[in-house]
């Protein structure tokens, strides 16, 4: 898990205070036996503690999963493909990890919340061969089938991961009915490449217009990082795109940097979204 | 604690999905300490995650406990007497657990979701000796005494369980007021004989027919389970009888199977219940 | 963490029962790292379940700090600085450490349980040095302030402990609008000398007379301690006063005993408090 804290602003119009102390604290409880085949049977809760949204810490719900020979089968609260594709949230700036220009539209992910379903089921299966990664996920928002709601359908998800030569990196991912909600299908494709040892630069492509009742468009983006001589010193960048007609401009960066202290790292970052507001912020987070 | 996962079929009459994947995720969070004199304090919560019950992970009641020279006193969610007599269960077949038709009755147990009131107050001890264990249990629903409600009776209950030559168990269990409802007293009684080496045959016997809102009348169940010459595979059945009049029959039955892979289990089972219907389920557990 | 339970007595005219079992059952979880630079990074959770309030064990909200060189700095559910003071509990009894004669007042401490308001911000330093030890602390009732309500006001404290040749303590410790609550501040100043290797003499103020809505008045409490002969036993007592127009009485007084059984304590205290009822308790606390 990991804690991390520090200030966020977020410039607005209502009597919210626009610099705010935002918190988390997320500890992963795992637990792992093997057989005498040689598989492996794990499972996972997490406690989960976010400022200003949760008054105390909130447990989640399971996640059970079997290993052998690289391919991995999970079930309950699953690791979902879209959510995991490599490059998918690849232009995060900062030690809060944040980033408002690509849009990646609404799917299922690992749920750190309670589940708004009790009825809800998950199946996920990764496999890793030569560099690549596969992995398939199904959600079933309520398997119970005892009521029907808006995102009762079932989500299915593929995605694959690909590095060449440690130097380029490929991902791509596909989600139909995302998050359960009809039509609601995405698209991602993503590259980034080292173009020195201590530089990388990508490119991400999602489209997320589609004709559900959460379309958010097409998105692009564009993102690099240099780390400086120090080699502690991580400075990020990214400009996206989106072709939403609301938008009140059609660009958004964000420029952030980051400070390793081995272990724990400090971070900044500074944005503008699509609405023309500014949003900043700076922190410490420590990993455990 | 444990993992368990895979498909449970019910027959059923309703628009509900007649096969379900149902999963449990179950942790305990134990802290011990001893004192120079050799007594050991010790105390348990529980994390524990139901598919289809549970939204997230839940928290339970704790557990305190002192054991010094073989006798442990519990106070807070105990383990009560009846619930831990050493055969009450002994007909559950698969990596569920599972059986339909040896109908035990209500009574109060180790508690693994949240306490129904917060005044529940339980006592137990239980007390081992040359192969013989004996448990009496305490349960004031409310000691706090503020309101009245049903099953607000205190539940006395016992149980002593012997073994003798590694071959023969014998179980006896009862209970008054079980569950703190009243005039629901039961009786439990049971037996089981190691034909050979990997045979065991089993007759269990409950009383639970009473005055009281919860009878649900008397049972008796033969039960067996058989190793094959693997040593892993593990073959078990029961046929059970119940003598209450709004049964459709008066016989269920029921037959698993578990193969031990070490450290985890793979299981199916198939049961017929009082109503005539059909359920069967096929998963793996794992224990850590 | 720890677990505790015994037997409290409280004096009262309603229809509760005056004797009832009375549980704790406490766990903290912790997780931390350390820098390269010798900064360490630590959080806490904590999971308390406590008979009679709780239905399960609950978590709170988080704790992060970062110490270095004596220096702690604490965000999020912090230990307030008035709430630290050295000897502001010193004179609690038994195993329960209960009291009932020195009234400290409302003021925010670190949360066992869920905070009121999710809001809630909490940022407090711990700096030690040559026997002294220096607190500060501020909290905010809701950062957000999205809504208003009674003790909404921002809370800052001091405190400042110090030892004298492992003989004296000395403890002070001031707090603003404690709790929140408008003009509710609150001093405290308290001492305590060793008069031998086995015994102890203290003598605690706290003036938390004010124009609040949670105005307790002054209190004073003479207070010691003293452990026979077998280095096991531990007799200890406090007579304190207040000056409140409705008591009944103006004093106080309370006597407790310890016995220490290496990783566990049995513990009696008998109160009697300002209303002239009378409490008493016995029980044991096991430390982990």
């Amino acid at each position: 898990g990991y804690g991390r804290t520090g200030v966020i602003y977020y410039e607005n119009d209502t009597d919210e205070n626009e610099t705010q102390v935002i918190s988390r604290l997320r500890m992963n409880i795992d637990a792992a036996t093997s057989t005498d085949q040689g598989v492996d049977f794990g499972a996972r809760f997490r406690i989960q503690w976010d400022q200003n949204q949760d008054d105390n810490g909130k447990l989640n719900a399971g996640k059970l999963y079997v290993t052998s020979s690289g391919l991995t089968v999970e079930v309950g609260n699953v690791d979902t493909a879209f959510d995991s594709a490599g490059l998918l949230y690849a232009n995060e700036l900062g030690s809060y990890d944040r980033q408002v220009g690509f849009l990646q539209g609404a799917f299922f992910a690992y749920d750190s919340d309670a589940y708004d379903n009790a009825g809800r089921l998950g199946v996920a299966a990764k496999y890793s061969i030569a560099g690549a990664t596969l992995r398939a996920s199904y959600v079933d928002p309520d398997q119970t089938d005892s009521s029907s709601f808006v995102g009762d359908n079932e989500e299915f998800s593929l995605a694959v991961d690909y590095t060449w030569n440690e130097r380029l990196e490929l991902s791509a991912a596909y989600v139909t009915d995302g998050a359960g909600i009809e039509d609601n299908d995405i698209f991602f494709i993503g590259a980034r490449y080292a173009v020195m040892e201590n530089a990388r630069i990508g490119l991400n492509y999602v489209d997320a217009s589609n004709d559900s009742i959460v379309d958010v468009g097409n998105s692009i983006a564009l993102y690099g990082d240099y780390t400086l001589a120090d080699g502690l010193t991580n400075i990020e960048a990214y400009i996206a795109n989106n072709d939403q007609d609301d938008n009140e401009t059609d660009n958004a960066f964000g420029i952030g940097v980051n400070y390793d202290l081995g272990g724990a790292r400090l971070g900044a970052s500074l944005h503008r979204d699509y609405s023309e507001n500014v949003t900043a912020d700076m922190g410490v987070r420590f990993d455990f």
